[in-house]
C-alpha cells in the first residue's frame, strides 16, 4: 500500500514538468484509514510546496492523525515559503512516508529530524529509484556539488556532424529538432563553443515550448567581439553570458546590453562547472562544438551523452561529434536507452555509476 | 494458399545458411488437389538444387500434374547439376509458381521460357519482397555486376574505433564479437588495409562457425613485405590475397606459400570491386580501417553499413570510423535496424534504394 501511494505521490510531481525549475519535482499524497484524501504536488518554481498543495484541500479535522505520503523530505527552513515540517506539525499528521531525504545541505535530513522531535512517525527510502529518477539534475548538483553535464550531438551514422568546409550540415530530421528542443528546455544553462557561434548563429532558445525560466545561454569565445551581430543577442527573454578568454574593447558596450553578461577569465570546463555552481544552475547542456566537446571528456566532467543519429553518411573528411583533447582512459556508460524519430535515432547513455 | 505455400517455401530455403556459398538459398514445396507433397531446399553448394530435392521425395505418380511452388526461377542451363527445367518438364508438373525470376545472366527469364514453351503454366512474382530477402548479395550481384560492399565498424558512442596511438584499443563485449563473426560469415570476401594488419594482427577467420567456403581474406597493401610474418598467413583454411600497391622482393616467397596470392596493381576500392567481380565473390566485408572506409564511401561503393557501438567514450584524439577520402555528398541510407548485444548495440543500415 505504501509504494502504490508513493507512486501515486511520483505521478502527481511530474505534472509540474521543467516548471519547478531550480526547485526538485515533488508529489504528495494524504491518506487516513486506507483511504486517499487528496493528492497535491509542487506546481512551480516559487508556488506552494506539495505538502501545502495537499493540506490545503482538507479540513483540519480530515488532516489530524493522517499520514503524509511525499516523494521527498519536507523542508525545515525558511525559503520561498515557511517550512513545511511545521505546518505538517501544526496539522497533526501522525506519520509521514519519504521517498528521499533531500540533498539540499540546507534540508538534507533536517526536516525528518523535525519530525522526530515533534512526535511524528518517520519512513523513508520508499520507492527510492522511482523518486530519485524525478529530479535526476537536482540530486546530482546537491550531491556532488556541480552540475549534471549532459553532451548533447547530432550526428551521422560515421559518427560526423559536419561536413568538411564552414558551411553547415544539416543532419537530423524535424523530429529529432523537436526533440533537442524539449531537451534543451530540461536544461538550465546551455553551452556552445565560437566555432558553433560563427557557423550555426544559433539563437540557443526553447522555441517550441514556452518557458518561465529559459536556460541560461553561456558561449565560450576568444573575445567578446565575435558575438556582435550574432542572433543570439537579439534574443532577450533569456540570459546570455559571453566566456571570454581575452578583454576586448566591446566588453563594455556588450555588458551593456539587456540580459548580457561578459566575464573574462580561463574557461576550462571546471571553470565552467564552477561558474554553474555559482549561480544555482544544475544542468548544463554542452550542444558543441567538437573541441568543446571533447574537452568535457577529457575532464572526466561528463554525466550524460546524448546523440540524434540520422540514416546518412557524411565520410572522411567530416567533423567527428568530438574532438580535440585527450582523456586519461576510456570513459564508460551505462547501456543506452534508444528512441525513433522517424527515421532518426535518438540514443542516450548515462555515465556508470552517475547518480 | 499460393502465397502460404511460397512461404513455407522461403521457410526451407534458409535452412542452408550460408552453406550454398556462391549458390543462392532457394526452397521448393511439391502441391497437389491443395495438399503439400513435399518440401525441399538446395541444401549446400554443389548440391541437387532445391526442386530436384522435392521431387527426389515422390512417386512419378504424385509428381504428376502437380503445382511446384519455388522460390527462384528454376535453371535451365547445364552447371553443377543437369537444368531443373527439363525434370520439371520430364515430371509432367502442370504449373510452376516462381517467387523471383534468376538475376543471373545464364538463367534469367530462360527458365521461364523453356517452362512455357513445354507447355507448363507458370506464375511468378509470388511473395516477392521475402523471397529477393533470401539473397540479397547474390541479386546485388547479379543485377548490377558488382559485390553487395558492407562497412563494418567497431566505435565508441562517440564515433571512434580506436584510441590515439598504435596500439589497439578494445571496445566491443563478447557477444559483439561473436555476432561480427556470424556476420563475416556471411560474406564471401573480407578486406582491411594495412594499418589493420600491423596494428591488429588479425585472422580473419569465422572461428566460431565451421565453414566449408570460408570468406577470401584481401589485405591492401603498399608491398607485401609487410605481410610477412602476420598470423594471417599462418591460417591456411582460406585464402589470402595481398593486393600491393608495389612490387617487393618478398612477392615471390609469399606467392608460393598455399592459400597465398600476390596482386600488384592500383587498388582503387572500384578495382577492388572489380576484382570480386571477376572471381564470382559476391560480397564483401569491408573491415576497415578508416582511411579504407573512406574510400569506399567517396567512391560511392558501399550499400550498407554496420557498426557495434559500445557504452564507452573514447574521446577527442580517437580514430573516427571512417576518415580520409571526401564523398561529394552525403550518402542516404534506409532506417536502420538494431539489435542488443549484452550493453552493446548493433546498427545496421541498407542504401537508400539499394537492391
Amino acid at each position: 500500500m505504501l509504494t502504490d501511494w508513493m507512486q501515486l505521490a511520483v505521478t502527481r510531481a511530474k505534472k509540474a514538468g521543467v516548471a519547478t525549475y531550480q526547485n526538485p519535482q515533488v508529489g504528495a499524497v494524504l491518506v487516513k484509514d486506507g483511504q486517499v484524501l487528496a493528492q497535491g504536488y509542487h506546481h512551480y518554481f516559487g508556488g506552494d510546496h506539495a505538502e501545502v498543495d495537499v493540506l490545503r484541500q482538507v479540513t483540519s479535522e480530515q488532516a489530524k492523525d493522517a499520514t503524509l505520503v511525499v516523494t521527498l523530505e519536507p523542508c525545515s527552513h525558511y525559503g520561498k515559503t515557511p517550512p513545511c515540517c511545521e505546518r505538517i506539525v501544526q496539522a497533526g499528521i501522525r506519520k509521514v512516508v519519504i521517498g528521499q531525504l533531500d540533498p539540499h545541505p540546507v534540508v538534507g535530513g533536517k526536516g525528518c529530524q523535525y519530525l522526530l522531535d515533534h512526535d511524528v512517525a518517520v519512513v523513508t527510502g520508499c520507492l527510492a529509484k522511482e523518486v530519485r529518477a524525478l529530479n535526476p539534475h537536482y540530486n546530482h548538483f546537491y550531491t556532488h556539488q556541480r552540475p549534471w553535464v549532459t553532451l548533447k550531438t547530432a550526428m551521422s551514422l560515421d559518427g560526423k556532424t559536419n561536413a568538411a568546409g564552414d558551411a553547415r550540415t544539416l543532419i537530423s530530421n524535424q523530429a529529432s529538432y523537436a526533440d533537442s528542443q524539449r531537451l534543451r528546455s530540461q536544461f538550465q544553462a546551455i553551452l556552445i563553443g565560437e566555432r558553433t557561434l560563427t557557423i550555426d548563429d544559433p539563437q540557443l532558445t526553447v522555441r517550441l515550448l514556452a518557458m518561465t525560466h529559459p536556460p541560461v545561454r553561456l558561449i565560450v569565445l576568444n573575445t567578446s567581439a565575435v558575438a556582435r551581430d550574432r542572433r543570439i543577442l537579439q534574443e532577450t527573454t533569456g540570459e546570455t553570458w559571453l566566456l571570454c578568454r581575452q578583454a576586448s574593447a566591446s566588453d563594455a558596450s556588450l555588458q551593456a546590453l539587456p540580459n548580457v553578461e561578459v566575464r573574462i577569465g580561463d574557461w576550462t570546463p571546471a571553470a565552467i562547472s564552477e561558474l554553474c555552481l555559482q549561480h544555482g544552475w544544475q544542468s548544463l547542456l554542452v550542444e558543441g562544438g567538437a573541441h568543446l566537446q571533447a574537452d568535457f571528456v577529457a575532464a572526466n566532467l561528463i554525466d550524460e551523452w546524448v546523440s540524434y543519429i540520422a540514416p546518412t553518411m557524411i565520410g572522411g573528411a567530416g567533423l567527428p561529434a568530438v574532438m580535440g583533447a585527450v582523456p586519461t582512459e576510456q570513459l564508460a556508460f551505462e547501456q543506452p536507452t534508444l528512441k525513433w524519430l522517424g527515421t532518426d535515432l535518438r540514443l542516450r547513455a548515462v555515465r556508470k555509476g552517475v547518480e
